[in-house]
Order: C-alpha cells, then sequence, then structure tokens
C-alpha cells in the first residue's frame, strides 16, 4: 500500500505510525487467510478488498468527497443504512478491531472497558484510520454505556450525532425508534444539504434489502455440510461489507455463491465439528477466534453476532407511500435485532435454537469481548436454555490481544471432544 | 440482634449464612464509627439505626405488611419515592453495600462487573438480606448496562418492575419519562390496589420535599469551616435515609441539624483538609473510602453521589391540579439529577465546580466503584475541567475488598500532602 503516502498525508494521518499497522496487516492476513487450502476462487475479490481496505477503497471514498458526497461513519448495525444512502452519502465501518489502537484509546478512556472502544478512540486519536479522517460525521448510538460515553469524548475530534435506541421493545419504545430515526433524517438532510425523498428512501431501502439476501444466501450455503467456505473467509466477507460500496459488495458476494453453489455438489463429508459463534462483534482485523477454532479439527458455520446474522437477517419491507410509512418499516426491521442491550432479550436466545437446528451446529462457542457487561450477563440465560435443549456451550471472554491464544485453544480443543 | 431470629425465619432467610453477617457488623461498625471523637449527640439514633437495619426496622415494616401494605424495594435515585408512598406503599433501598455478597452474587453473574450489582444479586440468591425477602416487588430502572441486565436474572427470584429511563435530556426524553412515571403509577396501583390520588401524590411530595430539605440543611452545616459532623457520619445519615421510616428519618435529621447549628458556634479551625467525594453510591456498609480518608488528617465535607447530594438536591415543585401536573413535576425534578448514565452530562462537572466552592473544597477525590464504566469514562472531562478551575482531584476506583486499602491510603495520603 505504499503508493497511496500523498492521499494518506492530505488526510493528516500519522504516516509513520500507520506504516507500523500496514507492515503489520498483510503478515497476519497472509498467516490466517492465505494458508487456507482450496478456497473458493471468489475469494480474491476479497483477499484484494482487505489488502487496499486503506488504499483502493479510499481513494474511492475520496473520489466521492470531491463529487460532492459526505461520508458517514457507523459502529453499529442500529444505525440505518438506508437513511445514509438516501441522503447520497457514504456510509461506513469505522475501524475498531486491532489491538494496534488499543493503547493510545486507553490515553484518553479507563483500561477495563471493551477493546472494540478503545480500539476506536485510538484510531481516531492517533490519526492512523483513514476511515476516521475521511468521516465527516460520526453516528453513533446508546447501546451500550461505554460507546454511549465514548462518544462525548469522540465529540471532541469530529462531529457526532447520536441516536437514542430504546433498552426495551414496548410499543412505546418503537414509537420513540421511529422518532429518533427522522430526527437523524432531518440531521442528516441538514448535513449532506440533500433532501431524502420518498424516491430515493425506496431504492436505498432496495439496495440494503440485497446486499442482505446476499450475505443471507452466503450463509444458507453454509447450511451444507460440509460448509462449502471456512468460517474465516465468511467472516472476511461480512467485514468488507462494513466498508465496500453496497452495489460492488452485493454483487461480487453473489459471484463468490454462485461457485459455492457448485462446490457443494460435489463436497464429501468431512467429519469437522460444526461450531456456531454467537456474541459480541468482530470487526476487521479480528479474526483471533476463528483463526483458533479453524485451526483445529472444526468448521465455523454461522456467527449469531452483530459482523453475522444480526447484520442481514430480516429485510425491510418496501412498500409505502409517505417517509413515515418507510420510517416505520425501517424502524420495525432494527428493531427486530436482537442485541444484548434490550432488557429482556429472550428472542435472542430462540433466533441462537433455531440456528443451531437449521446450520446443523455440533456446539455453541460464546464469544464476548472482555468487559461487555450487557453479554456478559445474558450468558447465564443462555446457558440454562441450551442446557434444556442439549446444545453443548462454552464461554470464552477475550480482547484484542495475543497472551490468551494458548489458552483459549486448549479450552477450545477440550470442548471439540467433548461434543 | 438474636432476637429476631423468628422473624427472620418466617421470611425464608438463610440463618446460619445470615448470623456471619450479624456477628461482623458490629464489629466493623464499632471500628469505624465508634472509634470516632466528639460524635454530636444526635447520631445515637442513626447508631441505633443501623444496629437495628435487619432487626427492628424489619419488624416495623412487617407490622406494616401485616396492616396490608406492600413493600416495594428500589436501587436507584431515579425510582420516585413520591410513587411509592402516595399508592400507601412501604419503600426501601435494598441491600447492596458489602463485600459479603459478592460471592454468592458472582454464581449468578460475571465477576467482571460492578460490586454493587453483585452484592445485590448476591443477597437475594442468598436469602441473608431481610428487606429483600420483606419485599413484595422490585423497581428497577435502565440507568446502566449491569443494572439493566441483572433485573432480569432477578426476576427469576421475586417480581420486578423495570423503569426505562432515558439516556438524554431532550424534550423528547422529558416526555418520555413522564410516560415512564404513569406506567409505574398504573402498575403499582395494580399491585397494591390502591388508587393513587392527587392528594395522595401532593402529600406523598410534600413528604418527601420535607425529607429532602432535611438533608440539604445537614449539608448546609457541613459549608461550615470546620464540618461540625464527620464524612461518616454524614454518610451514615445518608444510608438510613434509604431504609428508614422517613418521617421519622426527617424528625431525627433536623434534630442532628439542631445540635450541629450550636456546635458551629463553638468550633474553632482544627486544620483537617476539606474534600468532596464524588463519583458512585456508597450504600451501607460501605464506610471504606471515608473511613481511610478521615483516618487522616482531612474531613469529608460533601458527596457528590446518589448517596449524596443527588438524593436530595431540587425538590418537586407542588402546585398542580391533575395527576398530570403532578407527574411533570415529579419528572422535571429527577430528569435533573446529573447521573453519568446521561449522554452528555455536563451539568454534573458544573455542579461538582459549584460544590468545591459552596463546601470550601480543598481536592476532590473520585470514587468509581470498579467496572462501572458511565462514571469511568466521565473522568476524563472532569479532571480537565477541575484543572481550568485549579481545583486538585484524584481517581480511586475500588470495589468492597479489603485488599487495596493499604495502597488507597498511600494515594491519599499524598494527595492531602499536595493540596
Amino acid at each position: 500500500m505504499g503508493s497511496y503516502n500523498e492521499m494518506w498525508q492530505k488526510l493528516n494521518m500519522d504516516l509513520q505510525k500507520h506504516d507500523i499497522l500496514c507492515a503489520a496487516l498483510p503478515d497476519s492476513f497472509g498467516e490466517i487467510y492465505m494458508t487456507q487450502k482450496n478456497r473458493p476462487d471468489n475469494m480474491n475479490y476479497f483477499n484484494y478488498a482487505l489488502a487496499e481496505v486503506h488504499g483502493a477503497r479510499i481513494e474511492e471514498i475520496q473520489k466521492s468527497k470531491k463529487n460532492g458526497k459526505k461520508v458517514v461513519g457507523t459502529f453499529c448495525v442500529f444505525v440505518p443504512d438506508e437513511v445514509i444512502l438516501a441522503a447520497d452519502a457514504v456510509g461506513v465501518g469505522l475501524c475498531s478491531g486491532s489491538q494496534f489502537w488499543v493503547e493510545d484509546g486507553e490515553k484518553v478512556l479507563p483500561r477495563n472497558i471493551c477493546p472494540l472502544v478503545k480500539a476506536f478512540m485510538g484510531a481516531k486519536v492517533s490519526r492512523t484510520c483513514p476511515y476516521f479522517q475521511s468521516t465527516d460525521m460520526i453516528v453513533g448510538e446508546t447501546t451500550c454505556d461505554a460507546k454511549k460515553k465514548a462518544y462525548e469524548i469522540l465529540e471532541e475530534y469530529m462531529p457526532v450525532h447520536v441516536m437514542e435506541l430504546p433498552q426495551m421493545k414496548r410499543e412505546k419504545d418503537f414509537q420513540e425508534w421511529q422518532d429518533e430515526i427522522k430526527l437523524f433524517i432531518k440531521k442528516i438532510e441538514e448535513f449532506t444539504g440533500n433532501k431524502i425523498t420518498v424516491e430515493k428512501l425506496k431504492n436505498s431501502i432496495d439496495l440494503v434489502n440485497k446486499k442482505r439476501r446476499a450475505l443471507k444466501r452466503l450463509y444458507d450455503l453454509r447450511k451444507h455440510t460440509p460448509s462449502p467456505i471456512s468460517g474465516l473467509d465468511a467472516l472476511l466477507v461480512s467485514q468488507v461489507a462494513f466498508v465496500d460500496d453496497p452495489i460492488r459488495f452485493t454483487e461480487k458476494t453473489e459471484e463468490l455463491c454462485d461457485e459455492l453453489d457448485e462446490r457443494i455438489k460435489t463436497m464429501k463429508p468431512n467429519g469437522r465439528k460444526r461450531i456456531m459463534i454467537t456474541g459480541t462483534p468482530m470487526s476487521v482485523p479480528n479474526w483471533k477466534i476463528h483463526h483458533i477454532i479453524e485451526g483445529l479439527n472444526a468448521e465455523i458455520v454461522v456467527e449469531e453476532t452483530c459482523t453475522g446474522t444480526r447484520y442481514f437477517e430480516k429485510e425491510v419491507f418496501d412498500e409505502g407511500d409517505t417517509i413515515d410509512d418507510l420510517v416505520r418499516n425501517i424502524a420495525e426491521r432494527y428493531m427486530n435485532i436482537n442485541c444484548a442491550c434490550f432488557t429482556p432479550n429472550n428472542d435472542r436466545i430462540d433466533d441462537i435454537i433455531k440456528y443451531a437446528e437449521e446450520y446443523n451446529a455440533d456446539g455453541v462457542i460464546y464469544c464476548n469481548l472482555s468487559f461487555c457487561h450487557t453479554y456478559a450477563i445474558e450468558y447465564g440465560k443462555l446457558e440454562k436454555a441450551l442446557k434444556e435443549n442439549n446444545i453443548p456451550l462454552i464461554n470464552i471472554e477475550t480482547d484484542y490481544s495475543e497472551e490468551d491464544v494458548g489458552q483459549i485453544r486448549t479450552r477450545v480443543e477440550a470442548f471439540l471432544e467433548m461434543i
């Protein structure tokens, strides 16, 4: 990624520090991804997208900016992409998946909070994320204590708009969430100068639904035994989804699925244990748990996470004659994401039991980022429910460091032998 | 407290385990409180209230229950006492301040969450808190991730109603909080069978305001140099406020203030550093930080906490002709509590700067219960603001264990020398 120095300089990045990150990523990607055997040919696009994640994609985004587009950065699947796209803005999921940023995050945040939050703050503070540097406005949400309060600090660095996500799912909360989406529409219209019309919003609903459908198709293919794609590769596809152009991403994912459609016709059982991951998001380049699990005799067949099913399940109903109609449809889809931030959140347990059957999972691995209270506390209820349903489960709480890799491998190994 | 065994047995308590707690409390109270010199005579009532906290006061509550009253347990200053009292129910703040309960809490909750949350859960799970055992309904709130999710587990043990506290303070949120109070009124009317009338609600507003006024008077007296009461004693008064009969508590606090009014006439400067505490609540019997600080050459003159100023500052406006009017008044008072659960929460910083002047504080000690993300993150902003105002500040993050006492003492000692 050597030829982008001029662009990065213009983005006011810390080039020296960023070089360290750029030097480490290809090694770790090579070791984790390129050593996999028999990968689908169409993963080449996603390899390329990852390799150029701070390069070609940023160049594209800069071109869009020159053409008058605003860039809106997000951290959470509750911020409706449909609204961002309908305002002719570019939406990107911001950097938050590397230990590289944690140290700088800890300069302005306490140590004992979630590594994802520390990482995004560090990425901004250290000026080593070109997405942050390209972003005109951050849209946050009140999904957890750590993010909610971290946005206050982020606001000292750049414009932030926070959406108040209700904490329950009563009719009253659903109404409040609609109001919140309307406030977001108003805010982004002012910010971009572009009016969100019914037609534009319908188009963006259609566009995002198509992207969801492509991911859903990919996940449906993973239901085959054996899965025609590794969990690592599927995770990479999901991670690219958060930063890539949505139309191209959808095309490339459909092409990958076409190939996998052919693959499953000739695949023979491989005896690998089929694993479901559930828990907190794994943002790029966080491949830690997948790397450990698939390095053993197992394949990950589904992720019930925000970088998995919660990102694409349930489409937005696309019929309606007014903005109000469409906002109601959007609110309905997003409020039905079963995140641990809600109380209660029993539907998540139902989802996990349903997926275990649909994906024919042999066991579930609960992956929780350290200090994420909502998911950590929700573990207890899930443990009971899965026990009743005879679905094996273990709990892994970890951050982005490499210190506990050996310990986690030992635990996963024991789990795989047991199930 | 030996003569209450029969009552405790009827409350289905674990007597054996509870005996261990009962045996430890007088020792620690004796060591921390009774060794203080020159205490006000009227502290005797609060000594008695503490000694009988699991005895005589529970007996009273049981009598009320026999007379048909319901007992409503709470954990947070956002649950409006006015509504509980207007429904002829008894309101009590539940056990959450002792390390004794943490181990049992960790049986159903993760370890790395706030000790207060683990303690209240442990108090219920272990059946060693007679308040929990007397409580007919818990009223929770969505003030933090840990409590919000812990209530889901508590609900497996007893009826729980959760109030959704908005996360911001816009006009929209203020409306939502009014709706939430109305839902609580409806819930408690159904639960108690008692209709909340305008008259009853006005009476309870009046009653709670009087209690606030008594505490405010006590705190105003602490503005005198030297303070006529120790921080430890003031903390005990606040802690008793959460469990005592509100009318008697108000009388006893006013009597104490009458005595302190006399005291200040003859008190001479003692050269002690005047300290403000700010941060998370200190529920009974959590006297750890006060004990450390006042064991050195310092006096605590104000607590900007939920067991301090946030509990009594700002009265509920008592005029109005309808329930709606009064609910608006109640909502207004409670939404103006400056808790770190709100984003943003800059008014808290203003409060702290104002108190530093009013109470003539030499320094501020930020006391944060371990793993409380909202207060931990808010520290950074406060640090900047106090620096600009030349007010010395240190940060202490701690739980209920005794392990870090030596270390904290050393840090506080250094801080006191510096200011």
